[in-house]
């Protein structure tokens, strides 16, 4: 049923790990086509010993195209999303752009699969910071019902794509010579130095990306009952978020229960043995398609909470590998 | 009254700052002694012009001191300490080892002055982590009474004395050019990476970093029905401590209200401005003696709770300054 499959954005920090699952997983499709914006246009791109000319991003594009994965930021997905789906295709799209889109079904294929089965064309995939909080929730909320997340993130620089990486570099390289490398994609120096400002200011004195963990938690989950406060935190770290999490249940849970409700769940390795210094930390989950967690405790402040961190590679579960399982999840059902 | 002062720890990261403090401060007393280890013996400072020995710390160092200020580390402090009382002299000590002591005083001066009234011979200056909360919560916990706090660190590497600092800068330029530097001061490589763990496992699935924010707060403000759930993390940032605070208050506090609160209170510069970019970062704290917070914002995850970010220099208000300003406080009342 899905024979031509298109990835957009495909030179892209999360494009390139796109193809990467695409063959990892050994998706059942019969052609790939590879579109970028004008400046990639003509690259040359390896794919299953395969090599495929990045095209041109433009109306017309998808007419033989059955299935999209769209790595684009949000005002190239505003733009092209619409002309795919006329065109036919499907979307899966990573942008923020159609998120909250009440005909969009926003989908972790472990969390919520069934709300892939309706869509009018265009299937969306969370923010990253999200993905790897709610994963981590899932089980927790299955068993004894999620009332109340709070959640302080350590997010890596590639986060903001490529650009962030190399700033990253470049801003930690000028801060060991004494100069100040003047940010561009940040809005500050990121080396050796925090940025508690991830987005721009959305509600009350929240950013944006801090809004969007709030209410895509509650689109996924289905329940507005879930309250969320967020702080979301740009680190010096490369690759792999990081999220110091406090959940408050319903049915309260112990640290034995939380501990094999997150052991069962697909997708979760837990990693949690503090005697012997282990826990999840970036430069081990780089690379991985899981989400840890670890540092399982009882909440000291209250009566029904468990506190956790939680890590995960922001370009594959947060991205990538996201996308790449709901349009695994899509040609399963065709 | 207090004519001998004597530094102990004097050549390390925190005692630098502690006689830079003093010269500052303008603290007026007559003779500086420095104390330290036999590896820094001999070592010569500069202190308002004159140059001084440092001397042997031993039995018999402290016959004509009247007030010292120690920065070592907690099993140096378990043996000074006492014998320096036994020789005459009033003790003010940074280490963590006499803090928990219900004969011993723990004391930010812009909080809790009153409990220096009564001592022994021994007064604590806590733990960085915890005063630069305290301190920040000290003017809404006056006005609204602090019920709960959930709070996540960022834990600069000066945190772990001049071997952290470098530590930080081999990790960072060996994983520059693809290499790993192993870790000596931290339990696992810290450049581009955090570790959720500060001091070794303690209660429960806590660190003793951790607890020590529990304990220290409870006592400071005199009141065990405070709780806290902390999870402290270390991060690649040089110096300033950062943290993610979100407090519930019995009486609830507007956002306006809790703004006015910090700007109010002795020793808190409040930077908060998200439209313009504004707020603490560990960039801008480096150096400076005040507890600076951002980001307040309403709790959207309960009725009661205030969100906020806070920034300190962990080797000044989090360590030096404090303990000056608590020899400050004997001195004034002598």
């Amino acid at each position: 049923m899905y024979e031509t499959l298109a990835v957009v954005g495909a030179t892209g920090a999360v494009g390139r790990i796109v193809l990467e699952q695409l063959q990892k997983r050994n998706l059942p499709f019969k052609k790939l086509k590879l579109l970028a914006s004008e400046r990639s246009v003509g690259k040359e791109v390896r794919y299953n010993g395969e090599v495929i000319q990045v095209e041109l991003l433009a109306p017309g594009a998808f007419k033989n195209v059955d299935l999209v994965i769209g790595s684009t930021p949000d005002e190239i997905a505003a733009e092209f999303v619409p002309y795919a789906v006329q065109e036919g295709a499907i979307v899966v799209d990573e942008s923020g752009y159609w998120r909250m889109d009440p005909k969009v079904p926003l989908i972790i294929p472990e969390v919520n699969p069934e709300a892939a089965e309706k869509h009018e064309g265009i299937l969306a995939s969370p923010n990253c910071s999200t993905t790897q909080m709610v994963v981590a929730l899932a089980p927790l909320h299955r068993a004894a019902r999620v009332k109340r997340v709070v959640v302080s993130t350590y997010q890596a620089t590639s986060g903001a794509g490529l650009p962030g990486s190399e700033e990253l570099n470049d801003s930690v390289r000028s801060a060991l010579v004494g100069k100040t490398h003047p940010p561009k994609t940040f809005q500050h120096p990121i080396g050796f130095n925090l940025i508690p400002q991830i987005g721009s200011e959305k509600y009350e004195g929240y950013t944006s990306e801090e809004m969007k963990m709030v209410y895509e938690t509650q689109k996924i989950f289905g329940d507005n009952q879930i309250q969320v406060c967020p702080t979301c935190v740009r680190v010096p770290v490369a690759t792999g978020h990081s999220e110091s999490i406090l959940v408050e249940t319903e049915k309260p849970l112990s640290v034995e229960e939380a501990t094999n409700l997150f052991q069962a769940f697909d997708g979760i390795t837990v990693v949690d043995d503090l005697s012997n210094k282990r826990y999840p930390m970036p430069r081990d989950c780089d690379g991985k398609d899981d989400v840890f967690v670890g540092r399982i405790r009882k909440d000291i402040s209250s009566s029904s909470g468990i506190a956790f961190w939680c890590v995960s590679d922001n370009l594959r579960k947060g991205a990538a590998t996201n996308a790449v399982q709901i349009a695994e999840l899509l040609m399963k059902r065709s």
